[in-house]
C-alpha cells in the first residue's frame, strides 16, 4: 500500500486569443490541482472554459488563480489597489471561474495568487487581507499561499484553511524565501534535483536550501510548470520517477 | 386594494473609474429591478457591488446586464462572436455579479443582455441561442427581451421565462419595432406621454404605436433611464403620477 | 499695455464611450494649455480627435497627457512598470495623440504625466528617468511636473524644458508638498483665494503656503479643472477677476 | 544580373505579456516587409520596439498593421465600428507605431490593415473608406490590401498607391477570393507549391486558381507566416530555393 503522496498544481488557463502559454492538456494528464486564470492576467472566458472541461474530464481539482487587471503584464506588476478594490476584483473573479466550472461540471474548490499580487501578499498586509475578505466574500475556500508571509498569518486567523506550497524547480535560501532569479542558481534545471524536491515535500513537508538549512515549511503541494515544451518533459520524467518510488499524485484536499 | 402594479427596470452599475453615468443611488428609490452591469461594458467590481450594496438595501430585484466585452465603446457596437465565446462570456458574466450580489445579500434573478447585444439577439438567432446557452449553464434564470425578436421563441423554446418589456420614452412602429433613432419622434419627451406608456402597459401589457395600433406585447416591465439629470427627475414625476394612480411600482417576479 | 500673464492648463480629452468627465468645449475657451489624454487612462482615439479639433479652433496649445495604461481606475494608481515598459509606452501614446493632432490641424507642443505615474515621479527616480527617455525618444517636448521632484532634476539634465506648475486650488505645505487630500484644508474652495493663488503665480512665480511660508518654486502655469459644473463656473469667475486685472491667459511657450 | 524580385512580407510584432506569437527575430532575416502590429490586436509597446529595432537592424521595411481594437480576439472579429471612430483609431495607430518605429531608426512606410478589418473592407464600404481616411490623415502612405476589394478601388481613387498582395500558403478560388478554410484544400502544405506560387508572382503578378485560372491580379507581395516552428522551416526552405533560382526578396518600394 501506498502511504506517500503529494499535490502536485499548474497554472493553467491562460490561452489569450487562441495563443496558449502553456500546454494544457497534458498538463492536465499529470498535475492533481490547476490553478485556472480568470480572465484578468490571461485567459478568456472561452479558452477557461475548455481548460475547466479538460479538467473535469480528467479529474483534476480546480483552484481559482484571480490577478490584478493587468493583461498587458500577465499580472506581473505591482498596483497599487486599494483594498476595496481588490477585495471585490477576488470576489468577482472567483464568482465567473466557478460559473465556468460548474457549467463544465466541477467546481472551485481552492484559491491561489497569480503573479505580482501573489509576491505582493507574503508582506503587504492591506493586499493580503484583501484578498482574504475577497475570498471569504464568496465562501470558505482554503487559499494556497507562500510559506511564511503575511498572508499566511491573516488567512488563518481569518479562518481560511491554507495550503502551503513549495517550488519544485527553485532554490530556497536559509530564510525560506526563493533565491532571486537574478542570480545563477534560482532555477534547479536537473530532473534528479526536481525529483529530490519534490519527494523531500511528499516525505516530510520540509524543503532544504542552498546552505543545507532544513525548512519546516509543512508544504502540503508543488508547483509545477507546463509553459515550454522542456518543462512539460522534466515534469513526465519527475512523475515517472514518483511512480517508480510508490508516490502518489493527489490533491491536498 | 390596489390591482395594478408595474415593473420598472434600469440599466444601473455602470460606473467606470470613478465616472458614474447614472444616479444610482436616486434610481434605486424608484425602480422595482436593476440590470446591473458586469464589468464587459461599464462599470468596475469596487462600484458595480456598491450598486449591489443598495440594491439590497433597497429591496431592488437584481437583473444581470451581459454585455459584449466592449467598453470602449459602452458595448453599443456589434462584434461578430462565435456563439462558444458568446455563451462562455455570458456565463462568465452572470457568476461574477452573483458572487458581488451575494457577498452584498442579494443575488442575480434575471437577466437582461446590454445594447448591442440586446439589439443583435432580436433577430441573430446563433447570438441569441448563445445567450440562452450561457444564462442555462449558469441557471434557468428569467431573461428580458425586447417582444417579438428570435431570442424570445428561442428563449421559451429552451424552457427559460421571458420578460417582455416596454420602452417608457420611444415611440413604436405599427409592426412593434421602435422609432428609430434618426427619426423626429423616437423619443417621447412628454411626461403625459411617459405617464400614459407606463399606466397602458400596468392596466394591458399593450403599447400603443404611433399610427394607433394598439401592440398586444404582453410586457411586464417598462425600461426607464437615469443617465441624465433630467431624466431623473422626469421618472420621479412619471411615478407620483402612478401613485396618484394607484399603480404599485413591484418587481415581476 | 498688459505685462502680467499666466497660462491656464486643464485635464481634457477623457472622455470614454461617449461619458464626458469635463466640459472640454467650455474649458478651451477658458484655458490656454490642454493635457490631452491618450487613451491609456481615458479617451478613445475619437473623442480625443473631437477634442484636438476644438483645441486647434480655438487655439488652445496641445499638451500630450501620457498614464499608466490603468483606464479601470482611470490612471490613479501605481503600477511598478519595469523602465523599458514605460519609456516604450510614453513614446507610444505621444506619438498616437500627435498623429491625432496633426490630423487636426494642431501639434503636441508640450507634456504632462497624469495620475498616479505624475505623483510617482516626483520622488521615483526609474520611472522619472523612463518618463523623460519615453518623450526624448520623440522630441525634445517641454515637459510640465510638480516643482521641487526627482523627474524636474533629471529632465533638467536629460536637456529638456521643464514648465513648472502650481495647483489653482490646493493648499501647500512649507516643504512645497501638497496638503494631504485627507485633511480638511487640502482644498481651496473659496473663489477669492484661487484667483489670490493665481495672480501670486502670474506676479511671481512663487505660492503662499499654509503656514504663510512664500515658495519660490518658479510657476510657469496653473493647473485648473473642469470636471464639474461648480469648477467649470469657478473657473469662469477666476478669470473674469484676472481680466479685470489685466491679466492675460496665455500659454508659457 | 537578377532581374526578378518579390517581396515577402509577414505579420510580426504580436508578442503580448512575453508570449510570442511568432518567431519574430527569425522571421525579420528573411523578410524584406514586416506587418508590425500596433498593439490593438496585440502587441505592447515594448515588445514591438524590440520588433522595431530588430527591423531597422535588419533593413526590413515596416508597415503598420493597424486592427480593431480588440485583443480578446485577436483581431479576428468583426465589429462594427462607426467611419469616424475608425479612422481616428487607425490614424491612432500609425502615429503610435511610427514614433515607435524613429525612436528605432526607422519608419512606418505602408499600411496593412489586420484580420477581420482586412477581410471586411474587401466589401464593406464605409470601413473601407475610413481606413483609408485614416491613413490620409497621417500621411500618403502606400496601403497592401487584398486584390479586387472594395477598399482597393477606394484607396485608388483616394490617391493611395495600393500594394497587391497574394497568400503564399493558400488556394484561391477562379473568382479571385480564397478556398475557404473551411474547405480541405484551403491551405497550401507543400513547399514546392509554396515555391511555385511565389515565382509565379515574382515573374508575373498572376495567381493560378485550383481550376487553372490564371488570375491576374498584379500582386507586388506575398505573405508569409512565422507563427509556428513548421512555417518558418517552411519559409526558409522557400527562401533557398528562391536564391537558387536567382530571386531577389526585395521590398516593393
Amino acid at each position: 500500500m501506498s502511504s506517500l503522496h503529494i499535490d502536485l498544481n499548474a497554472d493553467l488557463g491562460e490561452t489569450t486569443a487562441g495563443n496558449p502559454v502553456a500546454d494544457d492538456h497534458a498538463m492536465l494528464g499529470m498535475v492533481s490541482s490547476a490553478n485556472v486564470a480568470t480572465g484578468f492576467h490571461a485567459g478568456d472566458p472561452q479558452s477557461i472554459a475548455r481548460t475547466l472541461g479538460d479538467a473535469a474530464e480528467a479529474g483534476v481539482v480546480v483552484g481559482a488563480h484571480p490577478a490584478y487587471n493587468d493583461p498587458a503584464a500577465f499580472g506581473r506588476r505591482f498596483i497599487d489597489y486599494s483594498p476595496e478594490q481588490l477585495a471585490d476584483e477576488v470576489t468577482y473573479q472567483i464568482g465567473a471561474l466557478d460559473a465556468l466550472a460548474r457549467a463544465k461540471g466541477t467546481k472551485v474548490q481552492y484559491v491561489k495568487p497569480h503573479g505580482a499580487l501573489y509576491n505582493a501578499i507574503v508582506h503587504h498586509k492591506e493586499q493580503a487581507q484583501a484578498v482574504i475578505d475577497g475570498i471569504k466574500a464568496y465562501g470558505d475556500l482554503p487559499v494556497m499561499l507562500l510559506p511564511g508571509g503575511v498572508a499566511v498569518d491573516l488567512a488563518e486567523k481569518s479562518g481560511l484553511t491554507v495550503v502551503r506550497e513549495a517550488f519544485a524547480d527553485r532554490n530556497y535560501n536559509p530564510d525560506g524565501t526563493l533565491v532571486s532569479r537574478t542570480l545563477p542558481n534560482a532555477v534547479l534545471h536537473d530532473e534528479k534535483d526536481v525529483v529530490n524536491r519534490v519527494i523531500e515535500v511528499a516525505e516530510t513537508g520540509s524543503i532544504t536550501a542552498v546552505d543545507g538549512t532544513k525548512l519546516a515549511v509543512d508544504a502540503q503541494s508543488v508547483c509545477t510548470h507546463g509553459d515550454s515544451p522542456g518543462s512539460v518533459q522534466l515534469l513526465r520524467n519527475v512523475i515517472d520517477e514518483l511512480h517508480r518510488r510508490d508516490i502518489d499524485i493527489r490533491s491536498f484536499l
